[in-house]
């Protein structure tokens, strides 16, 4: 396995039931797949550019002054523009993290150190990562709650780290692309200080949300208008596709629809939590839509021969062989894939 | 105006009808949106990293190594891209041409020159380009038919102008986006020479040929595979959205589709010409499916009264105010267009 390898990769894997990519398990919403099918009778023309009436939605969704959002074809390539439109020099990212934000600061040719969470502290951020912020660094990368693991932050710990980061001009970017997923996103979320802290750039996606990764859509908040500006100049202008900006307007009027995904995503990983324990798995505190775990190093071929497929994180710089991530997903497909766990546990007993 | 602005901004000026944009006349293929639509069903998955069915068929339909083939969230993405990977300092462009070559080069800081081509000359580029190139240049674009003009260039010429830069160690971008409208594309593309070349680059579009630009589909063609690989590292690694895969793997079946579109492109360009030249307009020997005219200054807000929308060209670098560009439509709309243009001649009087 390389760096550049995902989960999500249902074209090489065929006929399995994907637990790799982690999306809201009830699937995308008809009236988002009705709005980008609607708007397909209008692909003989440009997209909007600036997409204005997109960024207003979400402005209105988020609270958020709409001048402070950008958005992106995907929040991975908010992630990338980011780091072109900043050219850090020199960066910090938590390892087990996202590889996207290392892959992406190595593009603009930037130095990354890497801040090593410890499996003793099941891969928190404590505060001895305060120390770790020094006035050379450019940019820091948190992602709450992370991926893999699904550890949220502390939130007093990360308004230090925010404040420090302030303190010695430091841009954090806070991906919190899972945290809709977390039982009380409103506690952990930044973007009520947005406007006290320039420094600081949030990532947000519709991909897990609606679950819509297909289309591509994601976006970033930020109060410092002047790097928004930037981000837009060095990106074509016609980044956001034309079905992604109807589908996406349609997407922020399904609360409920989310709700439901919050509440099926909370009953069911406690489901699948309860069943990996009991196999004897040592399961991280994840409080995201996934979960997290340690396993057997030929766990992902025998799931595979199972036609279930889980990611193998063994890629992600910080962990080794024997760590692997699941999507919570609906009650029949979790039981398929904890049958298939039990079935493979057995034939080993 | 700024530089920012361009053709096919049909949210700004709703209710007219769009000549600033030059696609197909015959409007989206419907098999391209049946796909577009099928594949909707599967945005709840990632789309396919790497797009290999996509670049198969690309390379089976421009009769490439699919090796050499890299796609793009639109072409402008792929010339981004490849200003990214390439990181030239020192770049040469003409003028007046497509803008996102220059906006694309500053945004990784590369200095441009401009070759500024001569109205006298109806803006054609000659042999004295060749004197042009010098060594320290790192990267040249060429935009063949050009834009907004449509003129083509010699083929001879170009030959000498690649052999040049390969001499030089200048890498050479070729915009073929509008070749597939000129009357016999296959004597002008650079493409069978692309083995030969490794300095050289051509960009090509779904956007024109199947008139598709809100989904969002381009592609490159290049024999230095590092480059290719240096570009796909620089870019996130979901950039072609679902729909836009399925939708190109339909498009490149619509052969008899372009042909149709190009013969109405033919029969309706010679049209307009002699329209517009009857009214006394220069019309510039454009090739392309769109004209290139001067006219009054105020030509733009007159056919916006009249609900139609022209591109104001005076925002391209080397054109003043009265420059003109518009696209071949189906004949009921290019006789709006004429009868529009009839109508504010006759008031004048």
């Amino acid at each position: 396995m390389n760096n550049h390898v995902h989960g999500g990769d249902v074209y090489h894997y065929r006929d399995c039931l994907d637990f790799s990519a982690n999306c809201n398990p009830l699937g995308t919403p008809e009236s988002v797949k009705a709005a980008a099918r609607d708007s397909l009778e209008r692909i003989y023309e440009y997209p909007q550019v600036g997409y204005q009436p997109l960024k207003e939605a979400i402005g209105k969704y988020e609270q958020v002054d709409p001048d402070w959002i950008i958005c992106g074809n995907g929040a991975a390539e908010v992630i990338f523009s980011v780091c072109r439109a900043g050219k850090p020099k020199k960066a910090l990212v938590t390892g087990p993290s996202f590889a996207e934000y290392e892959q992406a600061l190595q593009g603009v040719g930037c130095e990354v150190d890497h801040f090593w969470l410890e499996e003793e502290e099941d891969f928190r951020v404590k505060r001895d990562f305060l120390k770790a912020l020094r006035p050379e660094l450019d940019i820091v990368f948190l992602c709450n709650p992370n991926n893999p693991t699904g550890v949220l932050m502390d939130q007093c710990l990360l308004m230090e780290i925010l404040k420090r980061c302030r303190e010695l001009d430091i841009f954090l970017v806070v991906d919190e692309c899972f945290l809709d997923f977390v039982e009380e996103p409103a506690l952990y979320t930044l973007k009520n200080v947005l406007g006290d802290y320039r420094n600081l750039f949030i990532i947000k996606a519709f991909t897990k949300r609606y679950a819509m990764p297909g289309l591509r859509l994601g976006y970033g908040l930020c109060a410092n208008t002047r790097l928004l500006e930037k981000m837009t100049e060095e990106n074509q202008p016609w980044n956001i596709s034309t079905p992604a900006q109807a589908a996406g307007m349609a997407a922020l009027l399904e609360n409920s629809y989310v709700e439901a995904g919050r509440q099926l995503v909370f009953k069911e990983k406690a489901y699948l939590r309860e069943r990996l324990t009991r196999l004897g798995l040592k399961v991280y505190p994840s409080m995201a839509n996934y979960l997290f775990f340690k396993g057997p190093e030929d766990l992902f071929q025998a799931c595979l021969q199972k036609k279930v497929l889980i990611r193998d994180c063994s890629n992600y710089p910080g962990l080794s062989k024997g760590y692997y991530r699941i999507a919570v997903k609906k009650h029949v497909q979790n039981e398929i894939l904890v049958k298939a766990l039990e079935e493979i546990w057995q034939k080993r007993l």
